[in-house]
């Protein structure tokens, strides 16, 4: 079976889910946190060699507060939780902004943990027009899409062979537009909290039977 | 009924049609003419404001030159086809590369034909990484979703709110990153040639039910 090198997470439909158990929007988030770690596990054990979860974005942090605090504290829970993992960890976002959890800061260079290994990164406070916004003059002018990559603020994250997003949606959201282009795109219907390792199993087995061509 | 204002159009699978009809790769692209006026007849119908094709990209340019010649022949066809129609036409791709066809620059400035109307983009020899280096000190600087959009080299293609791919993939391709950073994705199984008008009437309802977001 062909593994992807690099699988993209959409973990969507946290909110969705909290208020069909009767709870309020904000209070589905925190059901994220096994789910992040169960589908790390399983890529370890597939021979995945890098896994990018989207956090929550700078769009994300017009929400309402009591939600921007709840994501953000699950984010910041996450990131915890990877600590103790065996992985190459980044957290990549804006750190200009004040919406940036500093307890996140010292995680913004690659650290590895335990015996290091995959590479994890988590997208914090992240905008695909910030992340383009790292394009600089050379880049441009050399023009070449290996040269393009290199000087995004997510230099450090390389193309992504396989998304999955939960929660029904058929869209991007920003996601890493230039790591995406010629990403593979698998949509479960379930919300995030319902995550199960089924899930990530029929993706892998949907993307082996994909031709991979790179816009060839 | 939501309609779209801006559907962009990933026509695929011709060279997969060509095959299963016991026909050469390079024959497939013929056919999908047709379709692209249909398509462009049922937009014009139920009232979208802009329409982006996917004609064919600097990677495509690396197939067998029988294939190139082919899909060439078929936009320059489906542009003319474009001028008899009321559209307001633009042709979009790196004229600086000699994959670019001659018969094409007239083109690459926005024209009214007819009554005017509907915006009409055909990308022809376009890349990703081609359109993001039309970034600017500037526009980086600056920083807004709106000032990286207005100095790519489509700046003169707007935000796509649905993306309608023909032929199974469940990939961009490298279409337009920054303009369907928020788009809705719709896959149709046929192979382009074998496009219906009920795909599209398909993809309009399945838009209708999304909740349209832009990432918030």
């Amino acid at each position: 079976m062909r593994i992807p090198n690099h699988i993209g997470i959409i973990p969507d439909g946290n909110r969705r889910w909290a208020v069909n158990q009767g709870l309020s929007k904000k209070d589905g988030y925190t059901y994220g946190l096994a789910p992040g770690l169960e589908i790390f596990k399983l890529c370890q054990e597939v021979g995945v060699k890098e896994l990018t979860y989207y956090g929550f974005t700078m769009d994300n942090t017009k929400r309402r507060s009591e939600q921007t605090q709840a994501f953000t504290k699950a984010c910041i829970e996450s990131v915890k939780l990877m600590t103790k993992e065996d992985c190459s960890l980044l957290v990549l976002g804006n750190t200009d902004s004040n919406m940036f959890p500093q307890e996140l800061l010292p995680y913004t260079k690659r650290i590895n943990f335990g015996k290091g290994g995959m590479k994890v990164n988590i997208l914090v406070n992240y905008g695909w027009h910030w992340d383009l916004s790292g394009l600089n003059e050379k880049s441009i002018k050399e023009n070449s899409k290996k040269g393009i990559i290199s000087s995004l603020k997510s230099k450090d994250i390389s193309r992504i062979d396989l998304i999955i997003r939960w929660g029904n949606r058929r869209r991007l959201s920003g996601f890493l537009p230039a790591q995406s282009v010629y990403s593979d795109f698998y949509i479960v219907d379930n919300y995030w909290p319902d995550f199960k390792a089924q899930h990530f199993y029929d993706a892998l087995n949907w993307y082996d039977n994909q031709d991979i061509t790179l816009g060839g």
